[in-house]
């Protein structure tokens, strides 16, 4: 019995092994970031960091026009993507965030960062738009990176959106 | 060999049941409602009804120009993602949809709750742009959350969708 | 023991053989292409073509706009989703593509074919749009589908967007 107890709980810890890394693995959130929208920039940022801060991982894969926020000065550039519709202009959007006491972008890319988010670059997108890599911040970005970086990610990730 | 029989099942049994819950677990659809589009609100409709119909849980998050569709009186009010690009006119495209014997939208969000589908509506949206509960069609929302409800939901579903 | 070893190994094997069962269910990219918007249609096709070459599977299920993309002529019609804003045509993006030796829409949609990757043309669409069969290309559709096709996809997927 002795024997058969020790193989048992050998396969229960091989199992939970198994599982635990399943469930490890799978316990991210992977955002592709193509829009460039202001709102939808936040999206990303405010589920990225609540995922981070629930002990999840996240990675944000940037390209199109989503790269163009990652540009020196870039970041609070965007446009909204229904500006005209709630006739609320970007600056007053902005302003009531901070009324809100909603973070600003800044804020919560570098939270995101402080919490070790990883942020990946589109090398495609940069050879397409001519970004060069001097243009981008680089402090921020961990890899520069094509399809298979992001496949790699998202296939292992609980949450996965196209932003 | 009974006792181990008997071992062999319990451990089938635990095995059946951790699968079980992990698979009910992420058997549900999520889908985060950001914009207000109406084709958009029908996609987002249609796939979380599929999911009802077919035995899976379905929630959906509205935030940002998603949320105005849950204002009184702001379901079908949403602008068309690309109106022009068509040249059909919204009026139009109600029209179409109704010809077809697609479901109004009133219908589908109507089969939605009957179904058991859950609205969550976000709180920050509420706050930067002003809506007070009052304003929002209380009888549709299940629930006011955060980010921290949205990762909750959406860590556990097989369906993630950003739309 | 040896009975008991070969029982052992027959668990084993069971939960192998469900684990693959499971992986493989879940090693599956598919994306909803509602966007018709070129920019959108590229990243659709690069991720289901890098997930494809990675040994996914994938597929691609046109509704709304997108599947205008699948109209005899009309895969690189599009608008780009922020034509305006970084002072492009789309003439010009496609240059820039070919310039940076991106392949052509065309192109990556005979190699998602040529990978076996798989597309489902949205019936409900084709109603509503009164577009018909024969204004689609049909070597190219696999499956002419409905919410239910898709779900039955999305559920057994490991990435699932709306893009």
């Amino acid at each position: 019995m002795a024997d058969q107890d020790k193989e048992m709980t050998d396969d229960y810890v091989w199992l939970q092994e198994s599982e635990g890394i399943g469930m490890e693995e799978r316990d991210k959130v992977t955002i592709i970031v193509h829009s460039g929208d202001l709102d939808k920039i936040y999206s990303a940022l405010i589920i990225a960091n609540g995922a981070l801060a629930m002990g999840m991982e996240a990675s944000l894969f940037f390209t199109f026009w989503g790269l163009l926020r990652l540009k020196k000065g870039g970041l609070e550039k965007g446009p909204l993507s229904k500006m005209n519709m709630l006739g609320l202009g970007r600056w007053m959007v902005l302003r009531r965030m901070k009324a809100a006491k909603v973070a600003s972008l800044e804020k919560l890319l570098a939270d995101f960062k402080d919490l070790d988010g990883k942020i990946i670059a589109c090398e495609m997108t940069m050879e397409v738009m001519g970004i060069r890599k001097e243009d981008l911040r680089a402090d921020l970005i961990d890899e520069y990176g094509a399809v298979g970086t992001y496949v790699q990610e998202a296939r292992g990730s609980a949450i996965n959106l196209f932003i």
